[in-house]
């Protein structure tokens, strides 16, 4: 993977925002800039060299993993004395730090081990509106990922069958994951039959899959950090009448989104054309939260697709459409898929 | 599930600490609260009527789920400003909020929406400090966790085999554990063969099993939010008598550990007499991590079993006891058992 243009594009952006640095909590930040799928670690990134700050039980890991241009320490005391020597250290004045993901007591730590020799500055999406172009790198990742999730999804629809538990669903799918090149699933896998459909994020349980009913599968994969996310609706037997209508409504919802789909236009209008569609055939009401959501190295991130989003889309951004229609103790149906933009429209992923 | 003596123990808490109220952020203590497994939400704890914040994803089961006693308010805009309102409303004027937890922007938010109305408190460890001593219900839940756990290790020991990928022995334990009453794995398991054993998180890979090489396996169950978490190395054929000599003394000093166990003693002295053990043997530098740390609604909690933990144990504690040596490019041997503090001494869970 090539680093460059991402650590340019960052310090790009922190020159715009008057900043010496950034220090990045959130992992995901830290895995865009370095390469490395980090966890418990800080990133205090810099013109200087960078700093990747870690525990005892990572550091062998991360010492094979991180480029020669970032500067590994490992972390014996407390981490905020020592991220702050080394904003001392390097001669930073104004940093930044993640005010969405930095907790107030590290928040708190850090500015009184520093006193007056620097000063942080709260800032939110320095990392993140850069994370939401793609490169080609990624695109490949991303794809990879929802090809085994079809694959996942093929192999649900072929097993499932009344009598099944909804959990023992999850299960075999998490192990096919794991069979089929996926390092994990990207977030717990839904699984919820008949009336369980209706609840937008059910946990699976030990309710047994009825004859008849609707299943709603939501799942994702991970591969190397970067994730996909996919809703499918199973029938087990014959659909009866009303389930086919909504389900009939919300395919068209998307097909109608997917029509606004193109680089200079805004997200919400992607978001108002699907949803009206579904507001003009009377379940407007049933369909509560937004239209999708950026999918990359978190399954929920930049650009939001929803009713009051002024974001521009762009070529690169890759995200969700995900209408829905939830009929409270009846059923549910949502339709899942993954898009990016292309200077042309786009195209499904 | 009886939360009365849990309300009441963190109301008493709050007196000690002159506050009217606690916001709390970090799901395992809001579900220790409330009974329910809870996600994206806050919980505005007071002797008023305790008020529970969620989104429209999760108002149906939040509903069903949630005693009377707790008001359940679905937020349609800001959380900050609906818990602000709240804490308004109920004339609260010392405010507890989790500093460990709430990050920096929404401390600052709530914190501006209440302008001079109430005072924000940070706090850390008020319900925590509770949670550390299990009731009947709890120590049944994390029995059942590790009984599970068990099972799943023996089949995995059964399972495992030359040329076997330790990503699909992962596959296998995650569907064995939906299969036999479990909700989920506690965290993401370990599988790590050869020298993999010696990273002590290793994340499981493409790397196949090979014959006369030690397997590690860390492995938890998560049980209505309740866990375990469990180490065990088993051997692919004759064991090597290096491997033998380190697994016998990570095993001599679990023993040796566990002989200090009871209640009135400080955590420390558990911790110092099994890491005196290994270093005694020769491998103190290759033991990094602290002896244990408590088991719950968290995988990590308290109390802590470390070299310089002053706690001193007491009934209804609930822990880890995993020595280990790690020998970098070789192999590692840890050995994990969760254990409960009782009256006269301890018992395995």
């Amino acid at each position: 993977m090539n680093l460059k243009p991402r650590i340019h594009n960052v310090y790009a952006e922190l020159k715009t925002r008057e900043l010496d640095g950034l220090l990045i909590s959130l992992p995901a930040n830290i895995t865009y800039l370095t390469g490395y799928l980090s966890r418990d670690s800080y990133l205090l990134f810099s013109d200087k060299k960078s700093v990747y700050f870690t525990d005892s039980r990572y550091i062998t890991e991360a010492k094979a993993a991180l480029s020669k241009e970032v500067s590994l320490k490992q972390i014996n005391g407390s981490f905020f004395k020592c991220i702050s020597q080394a904003i001392t250290e390097s001669g930073l004045g104004r940093v930044g730090f993640e005010e969405r993901h930095l907790p107030y007591a590290e928040y708190e730590k850090i500015r009184s081990y520093l006193g007056s020799t620097a000063e942080l500055v709260p800032t939110h999406g320095v990392v993140e509106e850069i994370r939401q172009f793609k490169d080609s790198d990624e695109i490949a990742r991303i794809k990879s990922a929802c090809r085994i999730t079809r694959s996942a999804l093929k192999f649900a629809q072929k097993n499932l069958a009344p009598g099944k538990k909804e959990i023992e669903v999850v299960g075999d799918l998490e192990r096919f994951i794991r069979y089929h090149g996926g390092g994990d699933s990207a977030f717990e896998i839904i699984v919820a039959g008949g009336p369980n459909s209706a609840l937008p994020h059910h946990i699976p349980g030990n309710r047994k899959l009825k004859s008849g009913e609707p299943v709603l599968i939501d799942i994702g994969v991970d591969i190397d950090g970067y994730k996909s996310d996919l809703t499918r609706v199973f029938f087990l037997g014959k659909i009866n009448v009303r389930v086919r209508q909504v389900y009939d409504i919300v395919l068209s919802a998307q097909k109608k989104a997917l029509g606004e789909i193109r680089p200079g236009i805004a997200a919400q209008r992607v978001d108002n054309a699907g949803r009206k569609f579904i507001t003009d055939n009377g379940f407007g009401e049933f369909f509560g939260h937004s239209f999708g959501h950026g999918v990359g190295l978190e399954v929920h991130e930049e650009p939001h697709i929803s009713p009051k989003s002024q974001e521009i889309l762009k070529p690169g951004m890759v995200f969700t459409l995900e209408p829905a229609v939830y009929l409270p103790g009846e059923f549910g149906i949502r339709i899942e898929d993954m898009v990016e933009v292309r200077e042309n429209g786009y195209r499904k992923l």
